[in-house]
C-alpha cells in the first residue's frame, strides 16, 4: 500500500483520548467532576520540551488540525495548510498539539457525552464553558504532556481569543502568541448574529429543550439555519460575488417560492444541511456563548492595556482586509493595547478577498509571514 | 378635540382602496384576474396633474407613509420625516401618492386576500410578483388618478428599485427619479441573507406550506427569525455598537443558555416577535423574492448603461456611508451607468452612522439635499 500523502503533510495521524479525573471549576460556577480531551500531536517533543505549539480551534473546529486519519480521507485536517514539514508551523521543528475543546462534539467531554453523575447524556445540561475555562483545561493538558511553557499558542478567530487568554492567565507559560483574525471581544453585531443562530436552534421543535439526543432526533433545520447565517459572515461580499454572483441554479428563473433560483442559495442550503448532520446543536450554542462572553478587559474596567500589563509573550497578530466578522480594526485594538503596554508585537494586515475564512486558506503572503514569524522562534 | 399634530405634518389621513378589474399579466407568467390597491395621498393634485409624486415602499413598508390615522396614533407614517408641509417632499407643492404594493399585507391584494377564483385565501398560492409587476400596477394606478407623468418617483432600498424601473419601463411618464440607498441588483451576499430569512419561514412547522392562515396559525418563530436577520443588515456595526455595545440585560452574566445576557439580544428578539404579529409570512417571502429577481440589466446582457439608454428622467441618487446592505458602491454603479448613458444625475453620499436604515431617518444633511433636489423640480 503506497501512501498517497503529499510530502509536506504530517501524513497518517491518530487521535488520543486523555482522561482528567480532577474536577474543573468553571466560570459559570459549576464544576465538571471529570472529563476527557481528545487530542492529536504532530512532530516530536524535544528533550527540554521547549518546542511545543498549541493549536486552539474556532467555533466548529476540533483536534484534527493536520494530516489524514486514513489513506481514504478525501481531505486533511482543518489547518493542514499551516501545519506540516516545511509549513508555517513546521513539524520538523515544533511539537504540535491540537485538541477538541470541552463542550465540543468531536470526542472531548461535551453535550453528547454521558454525565457521570446521572448516567444520562448531558444535552443542554452541559454547563456553559468560556474561553477562560478552555485555557484552564488546556493548561492541565500541558501539565499532562510535560509542557511547562508553550513555544507558541496559535489560533484564528475564537482560537485567537484562546491564544490571547493564555498570555493573560498563564503569562509564564507562553513565549509567543499568534492571534489571527480575532478580536478582544465581540461587537453588538457579532452577538446579534450569534443570537439569530441560537434562536434558530432553540426554536426548532426537534431541539426538545436540548434533550433531542435521548429522543433520537436532531434539530436539523435549526442547526442548518444557524450554519447558514454563520457561513455568510465567514465570507466576504466580494468572495461570495466572485464565487456565485447571480448565477442561476437552472437555465432560467422559475418565479416561484419553492425553487432554488440562485447558486448561492443552493450552496448555503447544502452547507447548512451537511453541517447539521455532523455537528451537535448544543455544542453550537455553547461555542457561540463562549464567543459572546469573551471580554478579558471587563475585569479591568474595559481597559485592554491594563489587562495586558502582565503578559510576557511576544505577539504576532494578523488580519485580513475583507474580514467583516473580525475586521482588521478589531485586531488593531489588540495591537494598540499591546503597544501601549510596551509589549513586543508584530502586526500584518493581509490583502485577501476571502473574508474571515481567509485564516484557514493557503494565501501565499499570509503563509510566508506566518512562516517568517514561526521560523524566528527559538526552541 | 384639539389636534395635536405637528405643524409640518400632513395631519389626519385616510387610506383609500381602489379596485382594478382588468387582469394583470405578471412576469412569472400568471395573471391576477383582478386586484385592489390601498393608497394614501397627501396634498392636492394641480390642474395640469404635473405635481404628482409617487412613493414606493421597501420590504416591510406600505401606503401609510405620512401623517396620522387618528389622534391616538403613537407614531406617524413610515416616511413622515420626508413628507409634509416644508419637508423634502413638500405637500404644499406636490400631490403625493403612496401605496401598498401587490403581494403586500396591508390591504392591497396579496397572500392574505381571498382568491376570487377559488373563494379561499391565497396564502402561498399568491403568484410571485416582481418590481416590474409592481411598476406596471402603479402605472395603472397613475392612469386611474389621472396622472400621465409623475413629477417624481421616489423610493429607498427596494423602493429605489421601483423608482429606477419606472424610468426604464415608462420613460415618458417620469420626470425625476429619486433612488435612495438602493442597488441595480442584489449581490450574492444580499441573496444569501434573503435565503436565510426564507428558510427560517419555510422551515417553521406552523408555516404549513404557506396555508397557515386557513388553519388559524402563524409561523411566528420563522417570521421573527427572518426579521432578526434582516434587522441586523439594516443597522451598521457602529450603530449597533453605539446603541447597545455589550450592555447587559441584567446586572451580571447568568452563564446559561436560557438567559438573555446582552441588551442587543433582547432588542432583536423583541423586534422579531413584534414583527411576527403584524406582518404576513407569505408577503415576506414575496418581498425577498422581488428583491432577488430585480436585475433590469439582465435583459441587456448585464450592461446597465445600455439598459438606461432610453430613460428620460433626471436622477438623484443618495447613499449612506455605513450602509452595508446597499453600500454607496452599489449606488455608484447606477450613477456611473447613467453618466455613461449621458443622463442627468446628481449623487450624494451622506456620512451617517445608521446603516441602511438611514434613509428613513431625519438626518439634516440628507433632508437638506433631498429638499434641495425636490425644490428645483418645476411643476
Amino acid at each position: 500500500m503506497p501512501t498517497v500523502f503529499p510530502e509536506d503533510s504530517v501524513g497518517l495521524v491518530s487521535p488520543q483520548t486523555l482522561h482528567f479525573s480532577e474536577p474543573l471549576l468553571l466560570a459559570c460556577g459549576k464544576t465538571l467532576p471529570e472529563y476527557q480531551l481528545v487530542i492529536e500531536t504532530y512532530g516530536e517533543l524535544n528533550a527540554t520540551a521547549s518546542n511545543a505549539v498549541l493549536i486552539c480551534h474556532a467555533l466548529s473546529g476540533h483536534h484534527h488540525a493536520a494530516g489524514y486519519h486514513s489513506t481514504d480521507d478525501r481531505k486533511p485536517g482543518w489547518w493542514d495548510s499551516a501545519i506540516g514539514p516545511g509549513k508555517p508551523i513546521d513539524t520538523r521543528k515544533f511539537f504540535v498539539v491540537a485538541l477538541n475543546n470541552l463542550g465540543g462534539c468531536n470526542g472531548s467531554t461535551g453535550p453528547t457525552s454521558v454525565n457521570p453523575e446521572t448516567g444520562r447524556v448531558y444535552g443542554a445540561d452541559f454547563p456553559v464553558v468560556t474561553v477562560e475555562d478552555w485555557v484552564n483545561s488546556q493548561a492541565r493538558l500541558a501539565d499532562r504532556l510535560g509542557i511547562q511553557q508553550w513555544a507558541a499558542v496559535v489560533g484564528g478567530s475564537l482560537g485567537g481569543m484562546q491564544a490571547l487568554q493564555w498570555t493573560i492567565a498563564y503569562p509564564e507559560r507562553v513565549r509567543h502568541c499568534l492571534c489571527i483574525a480575532s478580536a478582544p471581544k465581540l461587537s453588538a453585531q457579532n452577538i446579534a448574529f450569534n443570537e439569530v443562530a441560537r434562536q434558530a436552534i432553540l426554536s426548532d421543535p426537534e431541539f426538545l429543550g436540548g434533550h433531542f439526543q435521548e429522543k433520537g432526533v436532531i434539530p436539523r433545520r435549526g442547526l442548518g439555519l444557524a450554519r447558514m447565517v454563520g457561513h455568510i459572515t465567514y465570507l466576504s461580499d466580494d468572495a461570495m460575488g466572485e464565487k456565485f454572483g447571480r448565477d442561476l441554479k437552472s437555465e432560467k428563473l422559475n418565479y416561484d417560492l419553492q425553487s432554488v433560483e440562485f447558486q448561492v442559495e443552493s450552496y448555503l442550503r447544502y452547507q447548512g444541511e451537511e453541517f447539521s448532520t455532523r455537528f451537535d446543536a448544543n455544542t453550537y450554542l455553547l461555542m457561540t456563548k463562549a464567543l459572546d462572553y469573551f471580554d478579558p478587559a471587563s475585569a479591568h474596567g474595559g481597559d485592554l492595556t491594563r489587562t495586558l500589563a502582565g503578559v510576557k509573550a511576544d505577539f504576532c497578530l494578523m488580519s485580513f482586509t475583507t474580514d467583516w466578522r473580525f475586521s482588521p480594526a478589531r485586531s488593531r485594538e489588540i495591537v494598540d493595547a499591546l503597544i501601549a503596554a510596551k509589549k513586543n508585537v508584530s502586526y500584518l494586515e493581509i490583502d485577501a478577498p476571502q473574508g474571515h475564512d481567509a485564516f484557514l486558506m493557503p494565501i501565499p503572503r499570509y503563509l510566508q509571514a506566518f512562516s517568517g514569524y514561526m521560523n524566528r522562534i527559538s526552541v
